[in-house]
C-alpha cells in the first residue's frame, strides 16, 4: 500500500458528480489493408487477454482515515475495464465525439483501478477509435504521453500488441522536447529557498513596472469562468505542424507562442459571438511539466500565466504580446532549478490558481483558461499492426474554468483537444473553425483538409 | 417551481457515485420489414424533433434551502437528451446487456431534466433497442409503465410517433392489473388512523402465533446484502407466460407466487453455486402499487414481505410456503384502504426497510431482495411501426441490497430485468438460467426458446 501523492489527494478530494477528475486521450486509427471484418472484435479480444497489468493501471485507491492509499487489485475485471462499441452508420467524427463526450461525463468507479479503455468501431473511412480514460490522481498528461510512447509501435506489427497496462519497460524511441521540457533542463541548478524567495521578490516588483508581466489575479470576468454542470462537449481537430510551423518562423517566434495565438484568436471570435469579449485580455494558465527523463507516475507541473492579448484587434500584435508575456516568465525560471520553480509555483498559486482548485472561488479570476501543449511522438505510430492517424487529449473542467485546450503533437500534426461544459459554453465547436482561421490570419492558409473534421 | 414530493426528496438525498438512483426501461424493437438501412437514423432525427417536452421530462431540479423543487426547463438540449449509438457486428444480446450496463452505471446530469434516451441499432436479428432512463425521483414504476401504454402505438403505423416526453393525454386500451392492483381495488375503504392502529397490534401479535407471517427484521445475512460498488450488471429475459400460468393452475397459486417461486428458485441455486446459501429462508421485499386509475406522476408504493422458502430443497413446498406468506399480506391488506396501507407500511418501515433506504445500516437485516412485479401492456405495442419485441425493467441497487429484481409483463410473455452490483455479485446473469429452471422444476418445461438470450 503508498500513499497517493499530494496532487493526487486533492485531484480525489476536488471530484465531484459536476466535476469529475479524470482524463483521457482519444486516438484514432486506420483498420489495416486487407483486414476482415472481424479485426475489432478481435482486437479487443486480445487487449481482454493482456491480464498482466503493470502499475499503476493494477492500483485501487483505500481510504484511511480520510487519506487515500493506492492498493493491488488482484482480481481485475478486464471486461470492465475494455469496452467495446460502435458509432452508427456512417461513422461520422461528429457522432465520435458525441459519445466521447458522453463517456467522458461518467464519474470512474472507485472501488477498481481507476481506468476504463473503450474500443469504438465504425468510424468513418474504415477506421476505429480508443478512448481510454484515467484518474488524474493516477498519472499527469506528460506521463502519459511517455506511456503512449512506450506502447505504440514503431512499424505496424500484428505480432506484438502493447497497452497502456502493459507497455515495455523502456522507450523505444526519443521524443522531442517542448516548452516544457527545455524550460526544466535550461534551468540552473540553484538549490535551496533562497532563490524561490529572491524569484518571488522580482515577481512582486515586476507586477508594478514591467510591462511584459503577467501575473495571477490580473484575469478578467469571463462566461468561460462561471460554474459548471455534468455534461461535457468534446471537440478534436489536427493541425498541419508546418503551417504552424511556417508562421511562427515568419514572425520569429516560437511553435509554442504560435499555438497560443491561435487559442486567443480562436477564443476572441468566439466571445465576439457571444457578446462576451471582456475589455481586458484573457490570461491562460499553461502548465510546464518538471518531469525528468524518465520519471513517469504521478504528478510534477509547474504554470506560467500567459497574456493572450484577446483585447487586440491586430493579428500579429496579438502574437508578440503573447511570445513577450511568455518570455517574462522564461526568463524568471531560467534563475531557477526545477524544484525551486515548483515551490516558486505553489507560492505564487496558492493566492490564486490553486484556491480555485482547492473549490475556494477567487475574489479576483486568476486565468480565464488552461492551455497545455505536451510533445508526442514523432515519428508515425501503430496499435499493433493498424496506422495511428491522430491522437487527441481529453482534459478536465472545473467549477469556474468550463473550457480547456489540450494539445498533443504527433508525428508533424498538431492535435487539439477541447473539453467544455455544454451547458455553460454553447457551440463551443466553433472554436475549432477560429483555431483554423488564426493560421490563416497569420499568414498560413491551409494546403491540405485537417485530419479529423 | 413545485416542491419534489418526500419519496422523491429521499431519493435525491440518498444518491452518490456509488448508488445511482435512476431507473430505466429497456426496450428491443424489430427494424420493420422493408426498412432501409437509414431507418434508425431516422427514428432518432424524428424523436429529437419532438420538442414540445411535457411534464415531468421538462422539469429539471431547483434547491433551495436544501429542499429540491421542480422547475420547467425553457433550453432543453435534445441531443444531449436522444443519444445514438450501435453494438458492434454481429449485435449479440450479451452486447447490449453489456453496454446499458455501462450506461446504467452512470449519474444524471442534474442541471438538466433527469432523464436520457439512447438508441441503439444493429441488436442482431435486424432489431434495435431504446433504453430510457429517469430518476426515480420524477416517477415511480408504476406511473412510467403507464406511461409507456400511452405513448406507444396499438398498431403498426409510421406517421405517428410518440415518444416518452410527448405522449397522448389519455390511455389508448385499459390494462390488467396485477397483484398491486387488485391489493388496492379490494381494500375496504375504512379511513382514518384507527385502523392502521388495529393492524399494526394485529402485526405484533402475529409475529408471535401465525406460521404464515413474514414481518421485517427477520431475513438471514447474505452476500446479497453487501455495501455496493459503482459498477452493474444487467441481465434481462422474457419467459412465456403460458408456462407460468400452466404452474399456477396446476398447483392453485397465483401467477405472482408462481413469480416469487422462480426468484426464490433461481436464488437458491445461486447461493448454493457461491457456497453462501443462508438456513433461514431469504426474505423480499415486494413493493404493492397504491395508484389509482389515473394517478401518474409521483411514487405512491406500500410494501408486503415474502417468505423466499429458499430453505426448503422441495420446490412444490417452497412454492406452496411462499404463496401462504403472501396470503397473509393480503388478508391483512383486505382491511384498510389505501391511505391506510401506506400509513400502515410507513410505521413497519420506519423500523425496517427505510431505515435501509436512508442510509443507516440495520442492526437487523429487513430483507434480503426487492422483487417488484408491474404489469404492463398486454397485447404488441408499436414504437412508430416497429412492432416492440421486449421490454425490461432496469431498476436500482442500493448498499446492502445488491441485487434487484424487476418484471414486467407484457403481450404474453414475463420480462424479468435483474440488476447488481457486479462486484458483489460475480456472474449474476447466471440466475436468468436459473429462472428456466424454475419453471421445468415445477412442471412445466419450455416448449420454445426464451425471447432473449
Amino acid at each position: 500500500m503508498s500513499l497517493v501523492d499530494p496532487i493526487g489527494q486533492l485531484f480525489l478530494r476536488l471530484e465531484g458528480r459536476n466535476q469529475p477528475m479524470h482524463v483521457a486521450g482519444l486516438q484514432v486509427c486506420d483498420v489495416p489493408a486487407g483486414a476482415g471484418p472481424d479485426y475489432v472484435r478481435n482486437l479487443v479480444a486480445r487487449m481482454r487477454d493482456i491480464t498482466d497489468v503493470q502499475p499503476p493501471f493494477n492500483q485501487r485507491l483505500r481510504m484511511r482515515l480520510g487519506t487515500a492509499f493506492w492498493t493491488p487489485d488482484t482480481a481485475m475485471d478486464m471486461d470492465y475495464h475494455v469496452r467495446h462499441l460502435a458509432l452508427p452508420e456512417p461513422g461520422a467524427i461528429r457522432d465520435l465525439l458525441a459519445l466521447v463526450s458522453m463517456l467522458h461525463g461518467a464519474l470512474l468507479d472507485r472501488s477498481r483501478p481507476l481506468w476504463e479503455t473503450t474500443v469504438i468501431e465504425g468510424v468513418t473511412g474504415n477506421r476505429f477509435a480508443v478512448y481510454t480514460k484515467f484518474h488524474h490522481a493516477m498519472m499527469d498528461g506528460v506521463s502519459a504521453m511517455r506511456l503512449i510512447g512506450r506502447y505504440l509501435n514503431d512499424t505496424p506489427d500484428a505480432d506484438t500488441l502493447y497497452v497502456p497496462w502493459h507497455a515495455p519497460r523502456t522507450p523505444r524511441k526519443p521524443r522531442r522536447g517542448g516548452l516544457v521540457r527545455s524550460l526544466a533542463a535550461g534551468a540552473k541548478q540553484i538549490h535551496g529557498l533562497p532563490g524561490v524567495a529572491h524569484a518571488l521578490g522580482i515577481n512582486r516588483q515586476d507586477a508594478k513596472y514591467d510591462g511584459d508581466y503577467t501575473g495571477p489575479a490580473e484575469a478578467p470576468a469571463c462566461m468561460l469562468n462561471k460554474a459548471i454542470s455534468g455534461s461535457r462537449r468534446v471537440a478534436a481537430q489536427g493541425y498541419d505542424m508546418a503551417r504552424i510551423r511556417r508562421v511562427a518562423t515568419a514572425h520569429d517566434v516560437t511553435i509554442n507562442d504560435v499555438v497560443l495565438a491561435m487559442c486567443a484568436t480562436a477564443l476572441r471570435h468566439y466571445l465576439l459571438d457571444n457578446d462576451a469579449l471582456p475589455h481586458k485580455p484573457l490570461i491562460a494558465l499553461v502548465p510546464v511539466s518538471l518531469h525528468g527523463k524518465d520519471s513517469e507516475a504521478g504528478n510534477r507541473v509547474a504554470v506560467i500565466y500567459a497574456n493572450l492579448a484577446t483585447h487586440i484587434a491586430d493579428p500579429a500584435e496579438r502574437l508578440h504580446t503573447i511570445a513577450r508575456s511568455v518570455d517574462y516568465w522564461k526568463r524568471r525560471y531560467k534563475r531557477l532549478s526545477s524544484d525551486q520553480i515548483m515551490t516558486f509555483t505553489g507560492a505564487l498559486s496558492a493566492a490564486a490558481g490553486l484556491n480555485l482548485l482547492s473549490g475556494l472561488w477567487p475574489t479576483k479570476q486568476a486565468f480565464n483558461v488552461v492551455i497545455s501543449n505536451i510533445p508526442g511522438p514523432k515519428e508515425a505510430r501503430y496499435f499493433g499492426d493498424a496506422p495511428m492517424q491522430g491522437m487527441y487529449p481529453v482534459s478536465i473542467v472545473l467549477d469556474g474554468q468550463a473550457l480547456n485546450i489540450s494539445l498533443v503533437s504527433y508525428d508533424d500534426s498538431l492535435e487539439f483537444g477541447l473539453i467544455a461544459c455544454r451547458q455553460s459554453l454553447p457551440s463551443m465547436q466553433n472554436l475549432l473553425r477560429y483555431l483554423d482561421d488564426a493560421l490563416n490570419e497569420l499568414g498560413a492558409p491551409a494546403t491540405e483538409a485537417p485530419s479529423a473534421t
